[in-house]
């Protein structure tokens, strides 16, 4: 039986969930094995437009409801395009966000919301990773971290520090309730540091 | 009780939908009333982005999965937008195309998807028309009708004259499954006929 085949990272924004993916798939690569690294929303051409729809433009522009069904329409192209024929050919796919963000997300939105998401998921993707590393820290200090960077897709940075607050505290349920898959994560430390600790819970995990 | 508020146009591709949607709308301004004609897919700012993912490039684009969360990430949007607020201030809302064509096209392409449709309406729609006029006619005359027009969104065109003879099917199992609110018309004669067997139907239904 293979163990983590389909990796995801959750946390979050600023939470460095772009960098200890970028660097686990070096590390796996370097190591001789077939990755693909891949992100949400986006993953496909198909995706990727989808999410030029989502992450640019007013906090406003769709309803939460709207932003779910679009969230599921690229998830499902993502994972008919990109995701299946990774695995179906073999290899580790490590994905930066999936499901779990918008679970989160919109549930931290309104929390009457996360039932629609879990009956569309199940309806429509099904896939669950066999791996999440959900990286937590401070909100303040993701939040100043990913302002930094000034990537010009702030739609949801902009949402702002209460919003982050009750991600973060969506993301430690996230853990609770998922504690098969999902292994929580320190993510305050260095880059090193970060990316020793999820080795050692893959290593872990393979003993 | 009003009869006839939300009223939608149906049928296969050059059976004259937006030509009678037109028509009934400027008779109905004629008479004083308080009109909102509009189309799908789109209808609002944010549905007509995801309009312009859907009816342009290759037949393959999107999976019919992908393409039912599209439309239904549209519909809400339109909905939300566009319908419910007219509907709210009393207005006759006219609507060129609505969740039938999903219904009949996506049942059309695979029979199963039928139950994904309807489950996904019921659960982020749930709006339904109050009266929907469904245009009957041969599926060759029409297809020819349609590409006349050569208006650079063909992508469902292109799927052929199999497929359209499949789809005016699936229209008329639509008018014998919704009796209460279908009215099928036969959209075979001339633009003022058919006007005139819309304007029959209204007077039996305010009768
Ligand atoms: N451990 C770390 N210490 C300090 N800075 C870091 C650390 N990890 C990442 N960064 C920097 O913080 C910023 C955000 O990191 P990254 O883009 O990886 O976060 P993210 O979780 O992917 O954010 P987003 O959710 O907005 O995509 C980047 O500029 C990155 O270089
Ligand atoms: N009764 C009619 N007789 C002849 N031509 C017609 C008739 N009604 C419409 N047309 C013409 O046929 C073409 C298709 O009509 P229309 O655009 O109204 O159809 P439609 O059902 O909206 O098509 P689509 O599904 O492709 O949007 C147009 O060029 C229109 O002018
Ligand atoms: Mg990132
Ligand atoms: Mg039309």
């Amino acid at each position: 039986m293979r163990v983590g085949r389909f990796i995801t990272f959750e946390g979050i924004d600023g939470s460095g969930k772009s960098t200890q993916a970028r660097l686990l798939a070096e590390r796996m690569e370097d190591a001789g094995q077939d990755v693909v690294l891949t992100r949400e929303p986006g993953g496909s051409p198909g995706a990727e437009e989808i999410r030029s729809l989502l992450v640019e433009g007013d906090p406003g522009r769709w309803s939460p409801e709207t932003e779910i069904l679009l969230f599921t329409a690229a998830r499902r192209d993502h994972v008919e395009r990109t995701i299946r024929p990774a695995l179906d050919r073999g290899a580790t796919v490590i994905c930066d966000r999936f499901a779990d963000s918008t679970r989160v997300y919109q549930g931290a939105a309104r929390a009457e919301l996360r039932g629609t998401v879990d009956t569309l998921h199940a309806l429509m993707i099904g896939l669950e990773p066999d791996l999440t590393f959900v990286l937590d820290m401070d909100d303040r200090r993701a939040l100043e971290r990913g302002l930094a960077r000034g990537s010009g897709e702030d739609r949801f940075e902009e949402l702002g520090q209460d919003f982050q607050a009750r991600a973060r505290a969506g993301f430690r349920a996230l853990s609770a309730d998922f504690t098969d898959r999902c292994v929580p994560i320190d993510a305050s430390g260095t880059i090193a540091e970060i990316a020793a600790a999820i080795d050692a819970a893959l290593a872990d995990r393979a003993a």
